[in-house]
């Protein structure tokens, strides 16, 4: 491979931009486009009351999906029925027992939101602001005013292992936003737009079905590639949250220059399209194969973290 | 005060009980309630689209209100813009920068959903799982079954403090579900057979008001006090899930008796009613005095965390 | 392998106990054994002033030498430069710059000496204090009382890996006091009672030189191996504190029984012997093969953490 | 106060300095003073094998003396007997019981060594080197080549509390090289070239002895002040290792100026003076008042943390 040029000479100087958009002092992108009446046509969505939640498993003593160099959540019992077999217990009028625990964990280390600073390139973060503002803790665009907004509205599903009639997409293997309409169409729902995109790749089933050596190897995770059409796809289309069973939301390496997270950069940092992470889409997948209704009110909130990154957090699908 | 007796004295052998009602593998009680039918319910609710989330900031440098003895979290950068600076950062094909954190958390200390096995007396947890399945972590009716569900229907706010005219009830207040009735039928509404009930009192916001020293002397928080009879209308009326702004959502000692929390074993371990607490209600409640609708669709997904004996969230009002 | 009897049968009730000998407050053992007299011994044997410390490193990015389940610690910095580069650095009259760092870390994850209370089987530990006085931290016998003595006594380095002729000795090889004593007359140096015994098996060394996955499997560290025999020579030695650069300071299983770690039962539990484990002894192996001076000052302090079951240390032998 | 002055220029241009006397390579500055002869010299100050530990309880759980801002560890139980209640702990062949301990903690969160490339001013930490190396870890004079140092040498305790005939010393009170040779003269002992200078004020003594929140208020601790003359006095002693009983080892805020921490600065940055602070020496003084030997052997190490910033640590005293 020749050397990878840098993001923003592979970007472009007139990639598609939203700075601006929602004013100097916005955080949230994107999400500005998830009005009332965007509520109102994910509450219109829902048929028959089915709910499915989206998270992993957070803490599994067998290990979590996590990006390369995160560790998986570290629990640890504080207090429990066996603290009451000692002598140092708390003791309460009337001698209520209770369990109590402590996590240590990685912001992005499961099912989880990125802030719109997360990632960037040039020395600014979305809308322009200072990279600097990350250090010590985001000051602008961290996942606080993503939590305080929530997130609401229709969303879709996009099944692309199950269009690919695979179980999992491959390691490295892509596609754009003409597979997801293929895809879309051979489904028999539209995507809108403002809608809520929710891709499975079936990619974070299949780790938990091998062994995390073989999941890692070589590692490079089957995902949506860059291109300009595709960025403006995603602009035109107004599309204010990407969430996909995968680690990172898009293939590791785009194959043509070998760059890491272009959409990182031109979806989340430009166009500030926020990112939801290491999904579980299989129930929810199955069942919307079943009875053919793809499209739902999705509903989720990160914790409001301080100057966080991002959080972890369970969304909800509700058809 | 005389010496407290046992809670399971105070409560007496024939306390309204639904262990066994969902079979003998049930861990997540009353949410049982919340059928297909309660979530349509919920989604009828919602008339304009506005939406509130109603989790309080987490690791806010200033302190969080968490119960006495827990520490809010601590949150440290693992990269950031200033990493970029030294010879350390990660370097990615392209160039792209990033910002990753860590916390350290009480599960329980900040905005959280309690597991139904979080306390218990006489050596049972709800649905009668011997309390030893707690050590080590829960085994049984611990967040993950209730985070796999998810708590979606018909959410009613009742604010205690609005009624009774102050800006947040007093060290010690009580009320009871005549109150609750009491103050639904002032708002104009009415709690309905398996709604979700939130409850505003103004303790939380109070936290924020006060030094902290203030906020926990003679800590003895507001709220619902115990009685056969409030009992009794929590089984009749089949409440799914108790949401408050108050760090442990009843008064902290029963007056009569100086129990500590009897309504945790009353409602949590043997009802199997979840526990919701330390929301922050103030801008759901303002909202709903001002357009007199104070019933919405409420969303709410707690972490899946393994074993855990909860977990922080953020839960959504949709109106 | 036929089911392993119970440590207790093993032993055998007639196993050598010190339990009593230095009052029923005893927390400390067989470091009693170091009067001010041991201590003036070990001063004696200073000749040249070298020195030499003999902790691993701790924190290494390519992982650190733990007991299976345990994790190396996770360090983090809060303040560094970097954060100098943006806003939310302190700022002191004067312009002072500084860097601050933060830890996970287990206990017994590196490097360190474990308290007599770490180890116990039926019922009891160290000095017959009640196992249940372990539960939500060590009451008895925790690591406090050894970090308030302070480990100071004339040390005596057998290298086992030396006298075999190997880099280090091979998983499940096994050696008792005979091979110690043979070893120490090949070295030129005598084991006298209350020496400081310092075990060389050259197995942390291995653990730097291959692969993880090499190291961990089938993991069965070499090392010392009960008999009856070796437990009569420990007490009538009075030897006060055993330290290897293994893990777990013996063979992991007893080759006859399979029992794992019956000698931190006979030698901890029973006869109050500190243990010191993770120890690299390369450098002052080297030296003393050199030189021929196998006894030294050898000094070390656990951390005084509060009712801890062992803590990091970094030992010191000054020739 | 007008406003203060940048450390640099209150210290001047022309203020001692040690770097490169070691080399463009050292990290561990005038540890480098500590040669086997000054080991030596250590080793004839023993005379009775009394010894003592210096180190503060690390995870009091009624709170640890700590920097403000900073936290004491935080400790938790992996593994307890009451783990064993419980059906997740791990089995052993043989039936081992076992405990187990996590901590979080701040790297100078207790008794501790500070790493050479703690503090710095004017962009190079001590020996020049960049102070972007602190970023992420420092890279360069971290606690690591201290650790594998260790220092050993001859100390010698001056007890300014006594010697001014209180039990602490006072906020903001000062002292000078001048005297601790006035004290030292009194004690009847002498501060020699190389000498580990031990000095106690009480102020530790004090933390325990009142509530936080009057340790806490007006923070400015008791110590020494900066001048001209003090700093070339420790360039001329050949001071190898600052000790003391309080959190910073100097005035908080130098009286002139304001100027907080100068001698961090001047001793540590420039002069390569290893800090260890937050010692406990009460028992140790005591015992020097009683005998009237001021002088002793003093060996400590700190952990041997990668890129760390400090190290929790507990030193010895053999007298």
């Amino acid at each position: 491979m020749t050397t990878t040029p840098p993001i923003g000479e592979i970007l472009g100087a007139d990639t598609p931009m939203n700075w601006g958009r929602w004013g100097p002092d916005d955080e949230v992108g994107s999400l500005n486009y998830l009005t009332n009446a965007e509520v109102l046509k994910g509450v219109r969505a829902v048929k028959s009351g089915k709910t499915f939640t989206l998270m992993v498993h957070m803490g599994n003593p067998t290990g979590d999906p996590v990006w390369p160099g995160r560790r998986g959540s570290e629990k640890l019992m504080v207090i429990d029925e066996g603290t009451f077999r000692g002598d140092k217990a708390p003791q309460f009028p009337g001698g209520l027992h209770y369990a109590d625990d402590f996590v240590t964990a990685f912001l992005q280390g499961s099912t989880q939101y990125d802030a719109l600073g997360h990632v960037w390139y040039d020395g600014e973060i979305y809308n322009g602001y200072d990279a600097a503002t990350t250090i010590g803790g985001l000051s602008k665009a961290s996942i606080l005013p993503i939590a305080e907004k929530g997130i609401v509205g229709r969303g879709v599903l996009i099944d692309m292992a199950r269009y690919r009639g695979k179980e999992y997409l491959e390691k490295g293997e892509t596609f754009d936003h003409r597979d997801l309409e293929a895809a879309a169409q051979a489904q028999g729902v539209s995507i809108e737009p403002r809608s809520i995109l929710l891709i499975r790749t079936g990619f974070i089933e299949y780790f938990y079905t091998v062994p995390q050596s073989e999941f890692y190897d070589g590692f490079n995770e089957p995902g949506l590639t860059y291109s300009r059409a595709l960025v403006e796809w995603f602009r035109d289309m107004e599309i204010p949250n990407l969430i996909t069973d995968t680690i990172a939301n898009e293939v590791t390496y785009e194959p043509e220059t070998g760059c890491a997270l272009p959409l990182h950069c031109a979806l989340m940092r430009n166009l500030g399209v926020t990112f939801t992470e290491i999904c579980m889409l299989d129930k929810l997948a199955a069942d919307c194969a079943e009875d053919g209704q793809w499209d739902f009110l999705y509903t989720a909130a990160p914790l409001k973290v301080v100057n966080g990154t991002g959080s972890p957090v369970n969304p909800i699908a509700i058809k």
